[in-house]
């Protein structure tokens, strides 16, 4: 499928945001690419990141899931619209196992209110890929509403 | 419903599985309760969790549903068994806003391969519960699987 | 949680809506149960509707689940509204065996735009209900469109 | 991806347990095509299949979707096992409007208990398919339990 970014600095809108997320930079993911409908995460191994098994934790695994369709679906939005999550669903396939753990989504359907996405979460042991998850995803447009809105949580 | 545990110390084997989860350490999640088919995980707000509005990211709300489900799961297999998470859905309901976040997990069904989990997340704010999400999930026993098996993981 | 529904007479537009629906008449389901945020389907066994052991298909278990909460959600909207799934998932917990399946909703979260539903299936065997499946499902409201407009499909 | 089926017979074997399902009967579900971790299930359009829009119910949908899962996990199981659905999640992206429903299967992990698969639905229409919904599914396998085992269920 080929869409069409509805502006052209789509990417730096979704690099942008990207880096507003203190998430990220906690795990040390890193937005690779950013295509219309189609967005590619990594997070590198630490132990920090693991499960009982010394794994990816699956937490792990869904956030750059997550994280990969959600960027995905934003690279089609209005300039000044914003994006969440409405729900995604995620099979665990095998175990997180290796240097690198790699997220890479796609748009299947990109509509006026919502995006379906799927993603694929890769483990990289030795340098070889491994499919460790699939997910999909359903994500809602919010238009006129800034990414970058000041919120009210706490400090 | 009402589970009746396989050996008197689960509380125990959920707790240490839990501590070796590097990950809980680094988001500085709390078991909090554990019963025969019931988990509580707490976690407290901070900014390096948040995603781009300054809510919790929705992959450390995944990650606390998955949780929970997974040691509400654990708390009724077997001594020498270990747990996987098959796979979850998750809807998010309402932003992850406030200083606080918990996880419940409810075992629905337990059966002698899967066990199948519903779990709320809640954010907390002034004090307040608020449901921000809700999700479904199927875990797998590992029959003779340890718990602490020593892995191939990079160090 | 306790719903306010939108208009007096949301039952007559939802049971409206289900004597619309040929497929449940195809099947025999009926709809039992309207109340603001809820709704209970029954279909009774038939040979016509199994699987390969003689049990409900999980099409049908899937159907009523689908239904249950597509109505649940429904009683909610706008007199002028209509309703369409987003997604759903489905457990399925025990085989559906039993003279009659009983599918239950409940809204979870009723926002502007979509609605979060959770819904059980049972299989009721000799008079006994046995929980056979529990779903979770999205549900969106299209404002200002008839549920009973005349549409393109093949005759 | 390439996958390899246990013995030669297969497809006889996943024919059989199609034929089996009475509800296929009802609906005129006619099974296209099977290879080792992939099938294709057809459904004509009949009135009694619609929704109150006169499109193919969701119902249908999900069950073309889930039993195109189901036998092209079947497909790649031990010859003396049987298959159930675990668990299922669908999103429905477009109107099921069409002559035609075709739902197509892969496999994307088999293991030795469960099977990973996708499914995809398409709504034909004039001759040209239009994908209307998607699916992610778990099924697993019994082994040593015939497809054809004589049930309990009320006749």
């Amino acid at each position: 499928m080929t869409f069409k970014p509805k502006f052209p600095d789509f990417k730096t809108k979704v690099k942008e945001s990207f880096d507003r997320q203190k998430f990220m930079e906690l795990i040390r993911a890193r937005l690779i690419d950013v295509k219309p409908g189609f967005c590619e995460i990594h997070v590198p191994y630490d132990k920090s990141l693991t499960q009982q098994h010394g794994f990816f934790h699956a937490g792990i695994i869904s956030t750059v899931a997550d994280n990969a369709s959600g960027y995905a679906s934003f690279s089609l939005m209005d300039e000044n619209s914003s994006v969440l999550t409405v729900e995604f669903k995620l099979n665990l396939m095998s175990p997180g196992d290796g240097e690198l753990l790699i997220g890479r989504s796609n748009v299947l359907k990109h509509g006026k209110t919502l995006t379906v996405c799927k993603a694929e979460v890769y483990a990289v042991k030795n340098g070889e890929e491994k499919l460790c998850a699939v997910s999909q995803a359903t994500l809602i447009e919010l238009k006129d509403k800034s990414d970058s809105a000041a919120t009210s949580t706490p400090t």
